[in-house]
């Protein structure tokens, strides 16, 4: 991957920037409000750029005991969104690659799926197919690979393809192409006392099977587009069944429908890189009674990463959550700009 | 309260006992199996009967650091039934004495109400009326008391209720009326690195506005019947309206179902008191590849609470999931046997 160091910038190795957050935890626990200016900024991927202070002085603010703006740990809730914002989207999103997939994978066994237009279209690649009329044909595609198995099942799927599958441009495992930045920002947030959650379009179950291992985040705090199982207690146990019942999908306005029932609580950050992220930009930042930080990402590299905000090839367009940006106050970050390093080495 | 102490048993005043469990968090957190055998068992509420003997076993085990059962302190979910299992449900659910008051506040500015059987079947307090059918009038009431407002206005009215309601028997306000023994339980548990959810047929917006304050459990941790709510961007900011849509009750085979939707993996340990719970039990505890706890209690205790197992005035039957406890190795918790106390005093 390309690296953009800035002359003169520590960069710190991944094992000692581990123990300082160690270190830092402990110290921001005991007492928060000096571990701001006691302590080297350890956004290192970060260029020393507005986007970065305007983080590091949020969470000094919030974290600096006895100050009106002071947030107890307990109401230090953050949400991220997935897709685009903690990784890419593009050429589509990863689950949907895992889907097409899986379609080729068990074709053999299911030869019905021949005269199954859907099933044809996304085996052709026909992404567009699949968008029209309201995703129809993705939530076919979603439930043909993504329901009818029990949830262990399921996992176990997901498991094996990220274990295989490469990224077509990249040429590495679809989980080891979270960005960097975003990993520092999460363990930098979680040094201060937050607790950070992903609120993403993407499958909840198939989110879990990666989001501890890549993230730290637990498979409690994913928050993703999830149906109803079914409960059945068979001769080698208890398992859940996936349907497509109740279908909820977690995006634009489904998002802070979500966040309440699954957090009860107003978040006070939130990262998120699309339209589909505005609906809960605004709930975590409009007349919020505590203090909060709204940031949105742009994917302007096409050298590094892509440049596809308005028009991007599948999911992820920008165009009404940036414009609404200065009026709300929301942190632009430029990936190009902002970012020293994209993905780490 | 009546209190039955044991004579000789070191009853320690509340304040020491958090700063005992303070202490032993960091103990436990530095240095897990050395714990248990270094301090004084803290369950003091509980008689030192076989049912304490079991869950400071199972404690124990799971936290003892290189033995085969040890569990990683990320995978110690504890999940809690509320009504029955950690304050009572008779002589109905709390949640249901609210709706009742809330239509009684309410009557005068809804005047249609005064035609509508239900309402008065709930205001002249029939409960079996509202019970036939499927709970059909139930969760009319539950309707007309917990829809059409917003998340944060339902939440100001549950809040003004606690405040001045009492329950007719102990005549103390409700949110006061925790069992000792589980305040206990859960604080034991959070010292050794568990996380407890309470999984419960009660509203999720209901029991968020006491969850943190009377079990300091937080509302990310509180899962409970719900339907989804509309957001809306309205002039005075962002607001979720409560409706009916999509609602799930959070009772038998939806238990399991609920966990995984909002945890994501199997809990090791599930604490339940009706029919309502074995489900959870069974999810818990069967084939589970970790060590896994059960435990039932029993409303056996006529004096200091209720004795009610088979045939309790509204909720909470307890036939099926008692008859199954020896063959799943669940612990059976008997009230008037088992507790040195009931409520605090």
């Amino acid at each position: 991957m390309h690296s953009r160091s800035t002359p003169g910038r520590t960069r710190w190795p991944r094992r000692a920037a581990a123990l300082f957050f160690t270190l830092l935890a402990s110290t921001a626990l005991a007492d928060p409000e000096d571990a701001p200016s006691k302590v080297p900024v350890p956004l290192a991927a970060w260029q020393d750029t507005d986007a970065k202070k305007a983080i590091i002085d949020f969470v000094a603010k919030v974290t600096r005991d006895g100050s009106g703006d002071f947030v107890p740990p307990a109401e230090r809730i953050a949400v991220f969104d997935n897709d685009g914002t903690l990784w890419p989207e593009n050429p589509m999103p990863f689950q949907l690659a895992f889907a097409l997939d899986e379609l080729k994978r068990r074709l053999p066994e299911e030869p019905e799926w021949k005269d199954d237009p859907t099933v044809q279209a996304a085996l052709a690649g026909n992404l567009p197919a699949l968008l029209a009329d309201h995703y129809k044909g993705l939530f076919r595609i979603i439930e043909l690979t993504g329901s009818g198995m029990t949830t262990v099942e399921f996992a176990d799927r997901v498991r094996a393809w990220f274990a295989t599958a490469k990224h077509p441009r990249f040429d590495r495992p679809y989980d080891q192409l979270a960005y960097q930045p975003m990993l520092e920002l999460l363990a930098y947030l979680r040094a201060y006392g937050f607790k950070a959650f992903l609120v993403s379009g993407g499958g909840a179950d198939f989110m879990r099977v990666f989001s501890e291992r890549v993230y730290g985040v637990p498979p409690e705090q994913v928050i993703g587009s999830n149906a109803r199982t079914v409960y059945e207690l068979r001769e080698t146990g208890p398992v859940l069944v996936k349907t497509m019942d109740a279908l909820f999908i977690d995006d634009k306005a489904g998002k802070p429908v979500a966040i309440h029932q699954f957090i009860g609580r107003r978040p006070i950050a939130c990262f998120g890189n699309s339209d589909g992220d505005k609906e809960m930009l605004e709930y975590t930042t409009i007349d919020n009674p505590r203090p909060s930080l709204g940031l949105l990402l742009r994917h302007t590299d096409a050298d590094r990463e892509y440049a596809c905000d308005a028009k991007p090839k599948s999911s992820g367009k920008l165009v009404e959550a940036l414009a609404d940006a200065p009026q709300r106050g929301w942190i632009v970050v430029d990936m190009e700009r902002d970012w020293a390093e994209v993905f780490a080495d």
